[in-house]
């Protein structure tokens, strides 16, 4: 067995473990000794089946209490490109589209009212080139280019909210960017990322500023949602923002790869959950994607390992979709939820942010 | 099986799965396909036998660079309360000491450095009474009381620097304190625990006021360290600010029960890790402590579950100790993975402090 090309962890524990060691697994790993699945529709499985497809359907449940229950569905695409990278930009695009779409009407069809893509999803991951002017037009409109116009339509056909990660050109500046589209298909808003990775010879920076737009909570029918793409992740304080701010569900789109920290790609985005009482939403790519440099005609491969997964304010957490494969990964979560563990952890009343806002301006000035 | 007797999750793993198997789930889930086992001397052994204790050792690499390595060993103690929490405090007491002594001994055989005991090490977790007259006698001066007394002489005998988190009376307040005994056997320092829970009818609020003392690091013979207690641990920011001013060490030393988030107690001192690009060491009682209360003869019962160990800078971990042994765990690290993993993934590069301290503060101002 090659090390790298296991397709998920939760598949060897599942098929190793005796029904009651997984149930103590289950309870000390992911918080719960069953992983309540929902039961998806022979449609869906057939779909799955046809294009080969992993779809995955879980729910996390909330007490019963004086407001109503405000359940709803949350759906994450992970995806591979499907075209070679030298293939003209908008064929490569078109032929993403062209998956994705299945993957949204699956998504449609079990109900999901709010789904999340992954980072820069209309697109292979060129950054790792180091080159720019070759994949130009990658770059697009947030509210008005080909992949809003694509997820418009889809959007409003579904009553759908859509988080959208693209590249974007806003009037010749490039950002990394997730934009929001409401459920009549209409722009609502984006969100810049924060924070950008400069690790070993891997470097955003070249492309883009980090964001200069905040923190930013949109209300959505459905939820109220923020983004925190990728390497953002391993910041603590943005993910705190998009809590301050009211958010119930926090996305993370990444296109992350299994030498730059798998082994805390479970820890991280769960810990946020954890620490701020809200859901979040772990999207990963999948696949290999091959480059080769204009200049020295260079090989660059990068393969991504997939591993989606929502973890609940309590800490509980669904399996992960596979490292390898397309999928898409329903999950149902009573929004009610995040103030029921925020009345019980206590996270929020005993958080001294006067105390940290003097020390951290304290640490600046170099005092 | 009893799910909540099971010793250990890693023993579960380590017995059912095949060693290509073994070596995916190191991988992913620890960070590294070998624990990277030191060996243990006879001796150790030999007492570990006689006196029913779990002894466990690892260690830490880093790259060789221009500074010369700085490698130290930092132990971990978990242990139960030995008598009857009816029995006269002083005599409750001096049973601790009497079978801690005994650990340290066997640690600084092993080399031990820096030692690191749990929560109120010295007394039964009583604060689940919610009584506090009956158990005064267990709060004691952090530079003369009975624990530092005893713990002093040790430290001197061994070179050691030990932390000690006791119930600390100051003039007759209480606080929840962990004190710093450097290697003469000296008072160095301490922490007072920055955030207190009340959980559901759990509260340590009626017995000691938040720490006022700010984020302390301290520069031992041997590491800077720092200590953030128990609860703490759900604080970002408390983390953070021990990592800003410098620190490469923190310990957790915990008093924490399943029903209380023990899935994500392999989630939050890691995640802290790999935030801050330091040391993390996370102590947890083991064993079952009964109370009676004085008012209404109530029974309670607390069973602690142990499960402690380390996580290196960039997130790599050890195996955790029984869920249920009195154990020590040795843990040999080089600190220059510190800055090697700061320089590495950038995060203080890329943390933007300012408009952090800038947003936190527009979030207090209710702006």
């Amino acid at each position: 067995m090659d090390v790298q090309q296991v397709r998920s962890l939760d598949e060897i524990i599942k098929n190793n473990l005796n029904s009651e060691q997984l149930k103590e697994y289950n309870r000390i790993h992911y918080g719960r000794t069953d992983h309540c699945e929902l039961k998806l529709q022979d449609s869906t499985l057939a779909a799955g089946k046809e294009h080969d497809f992993e779809v995955a359907a879980f729910y996390f449940d909330a007490a019963k209490e004086v407001r109503p229950p405000k359940i709803i569905k949350v759906g994450l695409i992970q995806h591979s490109i499907v075209l070679p990278t030298n293939e003209p930009i908008d064929k490569q695009r078109d032929a993403i589209f062209f998956k994705v779409e299945k993957l949204i009407d699956i998504a449609a069809s079990e109900g999901v009212n709010i789904l999340c893509l992954q980072e820069t999803w209309p697109m292979p991951f060129f950054l790792c080139t180091g080159e720019k002017e070759e994949w130009k037009e990658f770059a697009e409109a947030a509210d008005n280019g080909p992949s809003f116009q694509f997820l418009s339509k889809l959007a409003k056909k579904y009553k759908m909210i859509i988080v959208s990660p693209i590249l974007e050109n806003d009037n010749g500046v490039w950002w990394n960017t997730a934009v929001v589209i409401d459920e009549n298909g209409n722009y609502l808003g984006k969100h810049r990322k924060n924070h950008l990775p400069s690790v070993g010879s891997f470097s955003e920076t070249a492309y883009y500023l980090p964001g200069n737009i905040g923190h930013p909570v949109f209300e959505t029918k459905y939820a109220k949602i923020a983004i925190n793409i990728c390497y953002g992740r391993h910041h603590a304080l943005n993910w705190l923002m998009f809590g301050l701010n009211g958010a119930e569900i926090v996305f993370n789109p990444a296109a992350t790869v299994p030498e730059f920290g798998e082994s805390f790609w479970g820890i991280e985005t769960r810990n946020a959950a954890i620490a701020n009482s809200y859901f979040t939403c772990s999207i990963n790519r999948v696949g290999t994607e091959v480059f080769t440099t204009k200049v020295g005609q260079k090989e660059i491969t990068r393969s991504f390992y997939g591993s989606s997964y929502v973890t609940a304010p309590n800490g509980h957490r669904t399996p992960g979709l596979s490292r390898d494969k397309d999928g898409l990964l329903v999950v149902e979560m009573d929004l009610n939820l995040c103030r029921q563990v925020k009345d019980h952890w206590g996270f929020n009343m005993t958080a001294r942010l006067d105390m940290y806002a003097k020390e951290i301006k304290k640490s600046l000035s170099g005092e």
